[in-house]
């Protein structure tokens, strides 16, 4: 073994063998306190706005008033987990009293919490430096539930990452939560490594297909698989009826461009198809939109080699059409700077090109696929767009009828979240969201925005005939957390 | 392709197909009907109590007591989950009012609720005909939410299987559930061909760690990979302290040997390890109560063969000592019978022993290891049992302090249920169950007994801005299927 080789092995070991020593007082701490250390890293961020945001701004190329909205974000959904934690709703406590007359012979005492898988690996995305990073929801929503968490930073944001996780880390342990809540590490081989090594027992994960297949495939590889949650591609497709056209056909197609030049088009959400019937006159529109939209950075020169290849490929497509043809230009630090391109496609001519043009593009472009009358969008959805993180339907005012309810029960069986009207950029962060799809928009189950975010990190574990004293504290008598339970009466069963 | 696999792909295709076809009208059926359909199936297997208990004999060779038992808590399993269908809870409905003073800027109309993923596919074990075969827990629970179920049937009760599906599918229908929403199959090939199909959206499995970790891989590697909620092996460690065995020696080793004994060893809750101080003196009232035990047919005989095959392993490794030398006898069908076997170990000679000893031995054979005075019990767990569905603590009378309780949170961390005194045999089928724990123990979180089992079975759905007409009657204004709800009302937000 090189000695580059032990140092490494020497830190990732150090990291686990922190996040494992956190893991049982993580656990255990009350969640005023965990609630409290959260409102303080919120706090933490905020007295530091202007310094983050600038560092922010120099590392990713992201406009000021995008990147404050990310902040204001962050430290908001830190303050609605400590909000959750206080409830404890998430614990879904299940108490069954002991009942000798059970329908099925005598019931022991039993009492089900749902508790902290214990550390978990989150691997930082580039395009929200802020939210979906060091102390972004990912972070939240494990140390709200009180498992340890280590952050692979991303290459994007080095700087930012090292003081978020210096202003954080320092909130949570003064708030009372052990050394080793929070970590970081930087190198890419520290991250894979840690995602091998027995202590992590799960891992959350923003970023490309590719990366995020392999990292999935190895997390399942391991002598002791571990659930990856990795939040993959998505293309987010918006449906476009003829009456919504004939009603709204200029705000629609405005709202498009908007929706899809926003922080560049570098959104998992952005729409990255547009389905409209064949004839609609929308070139003018786009163009007008477009031409306004003014020129971006693009997060790193990776992401811009990605994208000049991406766009290529997909304006080489058979019986593609140019609408609206942006730019994408180099600086002398190789960084990209980029104005939308919009093209337009034949549904059939979209089903030849496969993947070369239905995987996603990460920047603003995207694809108005004119579909012919009589089009089952639903089979359309089936077919070409399985699994997104959003689908969305735009129809005409006296179109809620049946057939359309039918329509919509097939398009949530394909996207966690179905859209009727609007854009799918700009995800709320509330309890009501979910931010996850079929494959390949997440690999597994579970929503990365939201307070039901929290689900991931969660396992059960039920304690039969235990003495008071040996009970965690959401299933003693006296319900010290003052969580809500369920209560299975003793003599219930005879009604079943 | 020869006649054979078109055939097969004919079959599988059409099977496919129907479940598919039967995906939409029974998610959208209203709970109180999914419910009817569920105490008709219960009643359904009542009525035919005697057939079904004679079958079930004669291909399993489990006792008539034992069967007729299993057979009434698959009923009211059935029972159960249509009240928690109707109760409505697990679909955890939340509604966020829109808000135009939402704190991170006008938030539209969310409402999420769970909904079934779509066919699942369950691979029925053998040990219990009944409660995790064709009707059983996994069937029940993906049906109550749902989900169209596809039963790839045990070999070992080819003929039980055929005629609970014919009876159970037919109350489901005659209750007003889609044809397609129960279907067997027989074939291995056909169950492996329809793992990798497109319409399959999960899988179940109870069974061997080498085959669920096959067919676990195989899931994951799909084009599409679903979640495959697999119950491995576990051997359930029973820890025992010396005040504990100071206090009731007698009784402790006569439960001992009936819970390793009770259905021929053949549950995945056996104790396979009982841990004890050096020094202990276990040997006569181990042999008095194994000798007690009568001779049971094991389920058929590739399990005697594996059990053969283990038990020679286990007693071959170093420093094992038999305690009681049961017997494994085959009758003119190569089937066997058997009595207990009990050894004995040093907790050192285990550890050097490792896989050969520490794997499951899937009958009735289990291990004393007896621990020097000063161990650990929360280490050894950590070391060498960390992935189990049970670990079970004896403990003395006034054992019940803060080192014990540090000790029971360690084990909670390496069970799904940790049981302080009892034995782990005899799952309660319950609200507060949890039957499922961390590797190998299952594959994936989440309890295969219990009512929390309908968790595997969905995923999270958004509508956003949806008109009344088109939202599933969970999230309509009038509720029609009164399930509870969380509200987020607007204004909340100012308060976070």
């Amino acid at each position: 073994m090189t000695a580059t080789a032990a140092d490494l092995d020497r830190t990732v070991d150090d990291v686990a063998r922190r996040a494992t020593a956190a893991s049982t007082p993580l656990a255990q701490a009350a969640p005023a306190v965990r609630a409290d250390a959260l409102r303080r890293a919120a706090a933490a961020l905020g007295d530091h706005a202007d310094e983050l945001v600038a560092l922010a701004q120099a590392e990713t190329g992201l406009a000021e008033t995008r990147l404050r909205g990310e902040l204001t974000r962050t430290r908001v959904q830190l303050r609605l987990f400590a909000q959750v934690v206080t409830e404890g709703s998430y614990l879904d406590v299940r108490l069954d009293e002991a009942d000798p007359d059970f329908v099925l012979g005598p019931r022991p005492d039993l009492r089900r919490t749902l508790w902290p898988v214990g550390p978990v690996l989150n691997f930082a995305a580039s395009n929200f430096p802020f939210a979906f990073s060091v102390a972004g929801g990912d972070t939240a929503a494990a140390l709200a539930v009180g498992c340890p968490v280590i952050v692979k930073a991303h290459p994007g944001h080095p700087r930012l990452s090292e003081r978020v996780a210096g202003l954080v880390g320092a909130a949570l342990v003064e708030a009372g939560l052990p050394e080793g809540t929070l970590q970081l590490v930087a190198a890419q081989d520290a991250g894979v490594a840690l995602l091998d090594h027995p202590a992590v027992r799960a891992a959350a994960f923003t970023g490309s297909q590719r990366v995020g297949q392999l990292l999935a495939a190895r997390a399942a590889a391991r002598p002791t698989p571990i659930p990856f949650f990795g939040e993959l591609g998505s293309v987010n497709p918006v449906l476009v009826t003829e009456a919504a056209l004939r009603e709204r056909a200029d705000t629609l197609l405005a709202g498009y461009v908007a929706s899809v030049s926003g922080s560049a088009g570098q959104l998992c959400t952005k729409p990255g198809f547009l389905l409209v019937p064949e004839g609609t006159a929308y070139d003018a529109a786009v163009v007008a939109a477009a031409a306004d939209v003014p020129e971006h950075r693009l997060l790193n020169p990776a992401i811009a080699d990605g994208y000049e290849r991406r766009v290529a490929q997909a304006l080489g497509a058979d019986g593609v059409r140019v609408v609206h043809a942006g730019t994408l230009r180099r600086d002398d630090d190789e960084q990209g700077w980029v104005t939308p391109t919009v093209a337009a496609v034949s549904l059939d001519d979209l089903r030849a090109a496969g993947p070369t043009l239905l995987d996603e593009v990460f920047g603003p472009f995207s694809v108005i696929v004119e579909y012919p009358a009589g089009t089952d969008l639903a089979d359309v959805v089936a077919e070409l767009f399985p699994g997104n993180l959003t689908v969305t339907l735009h129809l005409g005012a006296h179109e809620a009828d049946a057939d359309r309810a039918a329509l919509v029960a097939r398009l949530g069986g394909h996207a966690g979240r179905v859209l009727l009207g609007g854009w799918p950029t700009g995800v709320a962060v509330t309890p009501a969201m979910q931010h996850g799809g079929p494959w390949p928009a997440t690999t597994t189950d579970g929503t990365s925005v939201g307070t039901a975010a929290v689900g991931r990190f969660l396992r059960g574990v039920t304690y039969q005939d235990a003495p008071q004293e040996l009970l965690p504290p959401p299933l003693r008598d006296d319900n010290p957390w003052d969580v809500p339970r369920t209560v299975s009466p003793r003599g219930a069963s005879q009604q079943w």
